[in-house]
């Protein structure tokens, strides 16, 4: 069994970024962080973003409305920033105080700055194989830490678990592309499939992005697939200082031995998404700036 | 075994759009059908089209520009009837003269009158589960068909042959949605898929799509299952006055028996086609009056 390492992964897609805008001649690529309110894990997603970023060269813009700011001055905010041509990227924050319509939001970004991916037109050149948009980091994420793994997935059964919009249809999708790395043969199920079990014990390659603590058990699991476990959960824990352990949706301990290759949870798919952003954001200056 | 009676389903949508269409006081929701150059199978097409908006009171305009139009001035009139107040939805008849850029074209109709639902736009829309943009007529048609035989996907193993992105894809998709009647686990084959048959044998419910005739034989069939044949393929057949006869992606002969459901070719899929293209026109009307 080999571990995929996403820390190391992430560092050298962060230096492959480094290298490549310290070529940059002029104006450097510039994101902007919309952090609305004062979430705590926010916050701290924010400030990694702002760092990885200064890492990198890519200017970042922090801006931080008022937890009470209305709709209406959230999308004014956001169209001022699609009309500024000194910006690249926007990131909306998530999640946003609940008396906001967040998918609004999401969507009132112009599709050629929406470096986090979720705009519609974004998910639909994913499933068009059109590769001028802004695949969703996570979903962009697995498919590097596969790639740089040495995982193709070429005749392979890609089962994935879960059908979200951020992780569970793009990263099918992905998976289902006729380019090289991908052109796997995917199933996807979710909270509503009957006898999971016998369909994750197909899987040569086992994507678990359901967000249920340890939900992928040995018997589930068929000797010698990759496993990209996507789930983060605070399960009780009261030798910890926090009370709590972070744990994937896989029983890591003994589904690890069966596999070939496993991400750990943490250090496996987590450190990817800031990576991502950051390749994204490269992307649409590299757009905008052609 | 039971047929599904395409033929019967698209009569019952086309009468419930008359219905409807006739209720509409004041303008009449409008069609406009594209056809470049003259080739057969385009100008059959485009009649059926039109006689169908006839019948259900749909107002059709057909515009024929020669086959040695430039991208350019497809495109200009493209822009023109996007801008039209006048017409709700525009359909551009595939295949175009070899020297457009199809997908181009397709691109630039504005998504809310892309009636055809190959808009990026639309595709997304299906991914996000967002019921505001239109559904390509075959995927559409299919869903239509399941549903009003009765067939619900819900805790069902949905097996897809083939990824198209007319097809294949959209039907993965929507099946794989959480609403009524969907909510199936979908498993998507294609060209690149190993050992397929053990497979579509998991499959409550396929849906073949590769259009490869009778590619799907009673081996590859578990007893009882429903299925949608999305093929239209000739066969040589020298007993037939035309040398050739229609066949679907199954090998109906000796498939039917072990179904469930099964939709006939010709008369399954086919006259669903055109049937959801009035649809989405209707409903192109009823959000653009709205």
């Amino acid at each position: 069994m080999e571990l995929i390492d996403g820390n190391k992964i992430a560092a050298d897609i962060i230096a492959e970024l480094k290298t490549e805008v310290t070529a940059f001649t002029g104006r450097k690529p510039c994101i902007v962080l919309v952090r609305v309110g004062e979430d705590p894990a926010s916050v701290s997603y924010v400030k990694k973003k702002e760092k990885t970023a200064a890492d990198i060269g890519i200017i970042s813009r922090i801006i931080l409305p008022s937890a009470t700011i209305t709709q209406a001055d959230l999308e004014k905010l956001i169209d001022d920033l699609n009309a500024d041509s000194t910006v690249d990227g926007i990131l909306v924050q998530s999640p946003l105080p609940k008396h906001l319509n967040e998918p609004a939001a999401f969507r009132r970004l112009a599709a050629h700055k929406d470096v986090d991916g979720f705009h519609t037109l974004n998910i639909g050149k994913v499933a068009q194989e059109d590769d001028t948009g802004f695949v969703a980091c996570t979903p962009a994420g697995i498919m590097e830490l596969l790639a740089r793994s040495g995982t193709d997935l070429k005749g392979r059964h890609v089962v994935v678990l879960g059908r979200s919009l951020i992780v569970g249809k793009p990263v099918a999708l992905l998976a289902l592309q006729r380019k090289a790395g991908a052109n796997g043969t995917v199933t996807i199920c979710h909270s509503g499939t009957k006898d999971v079990a016998s369909l994750t014990r197909q899987a040569d390659v086992l994507i678990a992005a359901i967000g249920r603590a340890e939900f992928v058990t040995a018997d589930m699991v068929k000797p010698g697939a990759v496993i990209i476990d996507v789930g983060i959960n605070r399960v009780p824990d009261a030798t910890k200082k926090t009370g709590y352990r972070l744990t994937g949706d896989v029983h890591f301990s003994s589904v690890s031995p069966l596999t070939s290759k496993i991400t750990p949870v943490p250090g496996g798919v987590g450190p990817m998404t800031v990576a991502m952003l950051m390749k994204n954001t490269v992307k649409a200056y590299k757009a905008h700036a052609s």
